[in-house]
């Protein structure tokens, strides 16, 4: 019987390996022949699959996107109040290697987003899921008392989303910014300051 | 006798011929023939003093700073308290014209920065110079009772920027979020925030 080869399947594993390999290396680390030699393919797998680097990185930030989206909706779905907000955010800050992978890619692909309607498309429909999500856990935590009711959920939302991403991008170009976020999430003391005034 | 020319200022006068055009029509604009046309000034002109409308596009990006640095060092002189910090911050956001192409200027290199040690040596530079600036002005505006005096002058600072610049650099993939910053700025909700407890 021939090989059932599940194109899908193998293009998921191309975007892991290269969201890998951003992680240790960089973006620029990601060729064919880096590929090949990190996952131990044949180059010709990816020329296959893809018809150049730059489609392999249009993948690695989809499945980013995707694989980010999967996580926040869990954190929605268990936790609730400040908490759920907390960590909402930091999911897409660059504390680990899987984060600062994600952080990498979308970098990379904002210069092209402001030029190209497509990829602008694939990075904002990420923010919007994103603020939405986090506007959703902000009007929980109000109906539950653990956030300022005065607050816009939407404003609120985008502008934490903002930082978040500020912080992430800022953090690629400064070694201590990116230690303190690891150290300890900035997060948390903004989240803080939203809290009900009776609290 | 020769005409005698200021390199300097021609190179400067170019920089911000090409600030102006990424305000109007973006970076994509940008290109010997496109700065000719806008400025009046023979493509010769352009290739005579940059290798590449890459070389334009760096000179534009440092112009921005020295300006927004002009501009910033003004602000911490004339204002004072939570005033200067909002005016300080409010100058990179991408309220008009002007600070629309510094946004669009900084956003196209950022994706270079991640690879490029002399890009990111300016950007961070730029950024350094930024979060400095802001930081003396939180601890005179907690000195004269205006901001909380438990909070880290420096990590609100390194926070306030952050937050500042991924509102800029979402704004330019979202109209919606434009229009919202252009029309009141969510940075004095913020800043309200780290108030004095008294206040």
């Amino acid at each position: 019987m021939p090989k059932v080869v599940d194109h899908d399947a193998r293009r998921r594993e191309i975007a892991d390996a290269a969201l890998n390999l951003i992680a240790e290396s960089g973006i620029g680390a990601v060729t064919f022949r880096g590929l090949s030699s990190a996952s131990g393919w044949s180059a010709g797998v990816f020329s296959h699959y893809f018809k150049d680097r730059h489609g392999i990185l249009a993948a690695a930030l989809a499945r980013a996107a995707e694989l980010s989206a999967v996580r926040q909706r869990a954190i929605s779905e268990t936790l609730q109040g400040r908490q759920a907000l907390e960590a909402l955010l930091e999911e897409e800050l660059p504390i680990d290697k899987r984060r600062l992978a994600l952080t990498r890619v979308f970098v990379f692909f904002y210069a092209e987003a402001a030029a190209d309607e497509r990829t602008r498309e694939l990075i904002d429909t990420h923010l919007r899921r994103w603020r939405r999500l986090t506007e959703a856990v902000i009007k929980e935590a109000q109906a539950m008392g653990d956030i300022d009711p005065h607050l816009s959920p939407a404003e609120a939302a985008a502008d934490l989303v903002a930082f978040v991403d500020g912080l992430s991008v800022q953090a690629l170009f400064n070694a201590d910014l990116l230690h303190r976020i690891q150290r300890s999430s900035p997060v948390r003391a903004w989240v803080h300051l939203l809290r009900a005034p009776t609290q």
